[in-house]
C-alpha cells in the first residue's frame, strides 16, 4: 500500500454538513478514545455525509463499504489472488483501514451476513486486533483507526438485527432529517433554486413523512428534495419535477400517489 | 479498453421511438444533472427502446445489462481472470460504463440479488464513485456517466422489491403501451401491413389489456402485435397468425384462450 | 470454431416427420422473420422431432440444449477455461448457435433457472445481440440464427413458469400426439410390426390418455408405443411387451396398473 | 482411454443369479434394440446383481454409478482438470460408457438432482447422443451402449420422483425378493450354512416383510439374511447372529425389536 | 502412500477396554467375513474406544473420520490438488483405508450428507469396490479392509436417518454405558481417585441417566465422570469438581441444575 | 511456523482481571489435565478477558477465533494455497494452536456450523489428535495444547445449540457480570472517572439487567459502562454520555428508551 493509494481515501474539500445538536463534539470525544460508533437513522438523512464531515474535520482517511447480504468476511478482510509468482495476499477495505489508520464506515451493516459482523469484534474491544486467519497474521490496528457503522432502525426485524454481542460494542448517535429551515437551506444550496421554492419542497416532504407507516415505508428524503430542486433549476415545471422525483419513485399504489400528488399541488399550483 | 471496444456500445442509427408526453425533455433535464433515472412500466411497452433513443439523442454509448436473480455483484463490477502472467482484472459492464462515460441500463433490476443493487449506491449519490474493493481501486465515475434502471411494478411483491434506500436514489418515469393511433403506426411501420390491419391488431390488444388481473398476468404487448403483423406480412392467414402470436404464447387456460380467440375473430373474420 | 465443428450440428438425413396442420408453413413464416418460436405440448409428442425436421428442411445447423434447474447462464453462454497460456474463452451452445447461424433449441426451458431465461432476452428482441459480459464482447447474432424453446404446459405451476417478459418474446405452436391413423403408421414404420398390431397399440394409448389427470400424470407417449412395438418385433409376447413398456414405467399404483393392464388385455388377449 | 481401462469394467466371472420369470429374455430383447431399461424394486432384492449378470451374459463392460442428491451433471459427463499444459478434459462414467459401448447402470437415480437425470435424455431417444457442452463435442453413443437405471418405488414421493419426460424413456422390469425356496438356496450357497438353517432364516425374513408399512420401512433383505448365515457359519450362536444382523440394524423401536426378536426365536430356540 | 504414513494409523498400545457381553467375539466373526458393522449407542459410552481396541486386537490400522453435515463425498474419497506439474490426485481417508487394508471408522455417520453415505455402498456389498469417478479408477478394496460406522439412535429423526438401503448393508451392535462396577473401575483407573470416590461419581451419573428424556437430552457420560475424577485428583473439592464437570456442561435450566446439584450433594456432602 | 510467528500469540502484559470465586484455581486444575473448558455467560462479562488472563498466568500463547455461521472447518484446520511451486498447505488457527501448544479459544462457538464443532472432537478426547484429512496428516496435539470455547446461554435455542456429543467433551465455568463494588472499580480504573461516578454508572446498569427478558435482550454490559466513563472523562456531560453509550445502542423501542433514560437521570440529574 503506497501513499498514493492512501491519498485516494482522503476527503478533499470540506463536505457541506450542518451540525444540529452537538453531534460533532460527541463524535470527537468518542474518537479521542477510538470508541466504535453506530449511526442510526432513516434513509438519506445525512449519516454518510456526517461521517465524511467528521473524517475531514479530524483529518483522517475514510473508507466506506456498502454492506449487503451477499458480502462475505473475505470481502472485508482480504483474500489471496493468483499472481505470476503464485498467490498474493490482498487486503480488504477493513484491513486497509486498520493498517493506515483510516475511519472505516460500514454502511447498513445489518444487511451483511453474520460472518461480516463477527469479524469486527476483535477490532471493537480492548484488543483492537484483526486476525487475518487465512494469512496467519494478527494485525494490530493503527492507533488512529476507528470503526463506524450505520443502520436504519426501520428495517430492524426479528430476522435481521445486530446481535447483542455486536451492539454492545458501539456508542450510538441518532440521526433524523434536518429541521425545516435547515433542510430548505440545504436544498437551495445544493440545487440553485430560490429559498421560497426550497421551502415549499420541504413542506411537501414533511407531509409525506407523517405518512410513514401509513402506506409509505419511508417519507421523502432530503436527497429526493435535492433531485426535485435540480429538475426545477433545469427549467422543468415544478409539478412535473415533483412528480418525477417525489411521487413516482416512492410508490405504485394509486391512492398513495394521489395523496402525494395533492401535497405537491397544494404548494405548487 | 480501447476505442474500438467503446464504439461497440454506440447506438448506430436513430432508433424508432415516438415521444408521447415530453418524457425526452424530462430525461434530458435529469441527464444534465446526471441524476439516476428509473423507468417503470409493463413488459414490452418500450422502456428499452426509450433508453436507446435517449442514448442516441445524447450521443452517449449505452451498456445494457439484463438483470437476473443469479447475477452477482462481480458480474456487474468485474473480476480477476487468470492470464499467463497471473491474474488480470476485467471490468464488468457497470465499471466499463463508469469509466467511459456511458449510460448504464440495468434492465429489470428487481430480479437481481441485493448485492447487485447495493453496489450501485455510491454511484448514485453525491460521491459518484464505484469502489472496486477486490482491486483496491476507488473509481471516480466519468462526468458523462449516468445510471438508468427499469422495473415492472406488476412484479412488485413483498419478497421482491427495491429497498427504500435504493428507490430514493432515482427520479422515475412511468411508461405504458402507446395510445391506439400511435401503436397502430408503430405496428404498420415495423411489419409492412396496411394501417387497417395494424389498427385491428391494436384493437385486439386493447381488449386483452382489460383482462390483466382477470385471468391474464399481462395484456398483449406491442412486441407481440409486431409479431402478428410480421406473420400476416409473410402471407399467413390473419386468424392463424394471431393465434400463433397473440393467443398461444399468452395462456394455456382453455377459457381464456377462447376469450382471446373470440377477440381475434371479432376483427378478422 | 472450424467448419468441421459446424458440420456436427447439421441434420444429416431427413428426419421422419408427418405434418398435420400446416405447422411447417407457420414455422417457415416465423423463420423468415427470425421470430423466436415456442413449442408447447406433452412429453414425447414430437416437438424435438419437429425442430429437427424444420432444421433439415431449412438447411440450418441445429444445436439442442436439454435445460435443467442446475444449468447456469454460463452453461449457455460460455466461460473461461485455463490453458497453458492462461485463460481461453469457450463459447457455450447458445453463443455458438448465434455465431454460426444455427437454430438453437432449448428443450424444456421452464426447468432452467431465471438467469438462463433472462440471458436470451437481448437475442429475442430487435437487438438480436448476446452480451458476453465476462468477455466484454457484444455479439451480434448471425442473420440466420433463430431461437426455439419447448415447454410442457402440464408442468406449469405457480413456482415454475416462464416470466411474462419472456413469454411475450415468442410466437407459439401447440403440439399434441398424432391422430390415431398417423400414430399407427409411425409405430409400424419405426418398429417393423404389422399395421394391425400398431393400431392396437395406439388404441391402448388412447385409453390411457383419457386417464391423464385422473390418476396418471401423463398418458402413454408415442415413444413408449414404439418401445412396445420393438419388443413385439423382437419376438416378445405382446402382453408381456406391453406390460414392460406401457404399464410398468408409468405408475406404481396397483389400481392404476390393473386399469392399464386391462386396457392391454382388451386388445391383445 | 486405453484397453486396460476398459477391461476393469468387464464382469470377470459369471455372477450368481437365478432367473425367475424370464426377465433375462425380456432384457435381451430390450438390449437388442438398445432400449433404455428401468429396474424397480425394494432394497437388496438383486437389481444390481441382475445387471451384472446380464452384462456378463451379453459380454458388455458395465459401469455402475451410485446416484446421490449431491451428484452433479459434471460427475456423470466429465469435467476439465488442470494439467501442466493447461486444462485436460476427463470423461465422466456416463461418457466413458457411451464411448466404449458399455452398459451404464445408474443406481437409485431418483436420488440425483434433476440436471443428472435430464442429461440422459438425448442418450435415451432416437438421437443416442451426449452433448458435452463444456467441451463443444456432440458424442454419438457407441452402437453397444445401453442405459439402465434402478429405483425403489417405496421411496417415491411428491418431492422425489422421476419426471414423466424421464420415465417415458424407459422400458421397466419389476423386481422383488426371490421366492422362499430360491432365497434359501441363495443364502445357503453364499454363506455355507445348511439348507435347514437357510430355510429358517428366510422364514424369519418373510414375517418381517409383512410388517413393511406397519412400523418397518422395509423388511429384511436377502443381503441381511446372507449376513446372518455368515455369522452362523463363523460359529456364532444363531439367535445372537440374527440379533446382530436381522434385528439391530433395522430398527431402534423397542416394540418392533421385540416383535423381530420373537420371530427369530420362533425358528431358532 | 509410503510405509511411514501407514504406520501413523496403527494403534500403538493396547487401549483400555473392558468387554462386557462378548461383543469382541461377534466383531471378530463379522471381521472374518469383512462384514460392515454399525455401532449404536449414546454419546461417550465407548464406541470409539471399542473400535480402537478391536483394531489393536486384529492388528489392523484404523482410520477414523468424524462425520458432519458439511462433509462432501470428496472429503472421503479424495480430490485433485494443484501441483507444480499440474493436478495430483490425493486419496481421501476412505480411499486410503480401502487401499492399505485398514478399518475405516465413520463416526456419527448420520450427520453426513447423503453423498457421503451413498459413496460407501459399493464398498459394502459383494463388490467391495470404490469407484473413484473423478480419477477414472475402480478401486478394489484390500482384502483386510472393513468399514465400521457409529450412530446415536437418540438423534434419529425423520429428517436425519440413514436410508434403508444403507442400513441394510451393516450388521449392528448395541452399546450402552458400562455397568456400575465396571464404570467405577474405569473412572478410578483413568483418573487416580480411590474406588470409593469413583463409585460415588458413578452413582451420581446413574441418577442423571434416568432423567434422559425428562429434561435432559442425555445423561452424564463416562467421559464426564473421568473429568470429575481428574479434577478431584488435582485437589479440587469434590462438589466444585462435580459442578464444573457434571452439572454446568449439561444444562442451563435452573431447575434441572438444582436437581443435578442435589444428586451431587447426596453423595459428596 | 517460526518463533516470531509464535511470539505474536503471547499475551504481553498482565491483563487486568479480578478473580471472584476461585475460577483461576479451577481452570488451572483443568489445564493440568489439559481438559477442554467451556465458559458460559452473557455478552461482555469478561469471558475473553479471563482466558487472556489465564494464558498470561500459565505462560501459554493464546489463539482466539471469533466463530460465525459462515465459518468452515477449513477456516479452522487449514487449506492448500497456490504457490509458484504448486499448492502449499497453510495451517488454520486451530492447527497452529495444536502444533505450538497454545490455548485455542473459540469464541461464541454455537454460531459456527456443525463441521466446525465436529472437527474439534478428536482433539477433545483421549486421542488429542487433529486429522488433517486434506493433507493426509494425523496431527498429535502438543502436550501444552488446550481447547477453550465460550457460549452465551441466552442465545441457546432449539435451532442453535451444541450437540450433546460436543457438550460432554468440556468442563464448564459460569460467568456473570462482576459484583457492584468490583465492577465500579473496573470502570474507574479503565476510564479515569472518580469512584462515585463509576458507582452511579454501575447502579444504572443494575437497573437495566433486571429488564432482561422484559423488553431488553441483554442488560448493559461492563463494556458499555466503560464507554460511558470514557465519554465522561473526555468532558462530555454525564447524561449525554450515558444516552450515547447506555441507551441508544441498546434499543429503538421508545418506551424502553424512556425507562433507560429515567434510570440514567435518577443518578445523574
Amino acid at each position: 500500500m503506497n501513499v498514493q493509494n492512501i491519498e485516494q481515501y482522503r476527503v478533499g474539500a470540506e463536505p457541506f454538513y450542518r451540525v444540529t445538536a452537538g453531534e460533532d463534539a460527541l463524535y470527537e470525544a468518542a474518537y479521542a478514545r477510538r470508541m466504535p460508533v453506530m449511526l442510526k437513522g432513516p434513509t438519506g438523512c445525512g449519516k454518510s455525509r456526517f461521517v465524511e464531515y467528521m473524517a475531514w474535520k479530524l483529518g483522517r482517511p475514510l473508507i466506506t463499504v456498502a454492506c449487503n447480504e451477499d458480502m462475505t468476511a473475505s470481502d472485508l478482510v482480504g483474500r489471496y489472488l493468483l499472481d505470476k509468482d503464485g498467490t498474493v495476499w490482498q487486503d480488504g477495505p477493513l484491513t486497509t483501514a486498520a493498517r493506515i489508520g483510516a475511519i472505516c464506515y460500514l454502511d447498513e451493516v445489518v444487511e451483511a451476513r453474520q460472518d461480516t459482523t463477527v469479524v469486527i469484534h476483535p477490532l471493537t474491544d480492548h484488543r483492537r486486533q484483526l486476525p487475518l486467519d487465512k494469512k496467519g497474521e494478527l494485525l494490530e490496528a493503527h492507533p488512529d483507526f476507528q470503526l463506524v457503522i450505520s443502520y436504519n432502525p426501520g428495517y430492524q426485524s426479528l430476522m435481521k438485527d445486530l446481535k447483542q454481542s455486536t451492539k454492545q460494542r458501539f456508542a450510538a448517535l441518532d440521526f433524523d432529517y434536518p429541521e425545516a429551515e435547515l433542510e430548505a437551506e440545504i436544498v437551495a444550496r445544493e440545487t440553485g433554486v430560490d429559498s421560497e421554492t426550497a421551502g415549499k419542497l420541504v413542506q411537501v416532504a414533511h407531509r409525506t413523512r407523517n405518512l410513514k407507516g401509513h402506506g409509505l415505508d419511508e417519507g421523502i428524503s432530503t436527497r429526493l428534495l435535492v433531485y426535485a430542486g435540480q429538475m426545477i433549476a433545469e427549467g422543468v415545471e415544478p409539478v412535473a419535477a415533483c412528480q418525477m422525483t417525489l411521487v413516482t419513485p416512492l410508490t405504485d399504489d394509486p391512492d398513495m400517489r394521489q395523496t402525494l400528488q395533492a401535497a405537491v399541488e397544494t404548494f405548487f399550483v
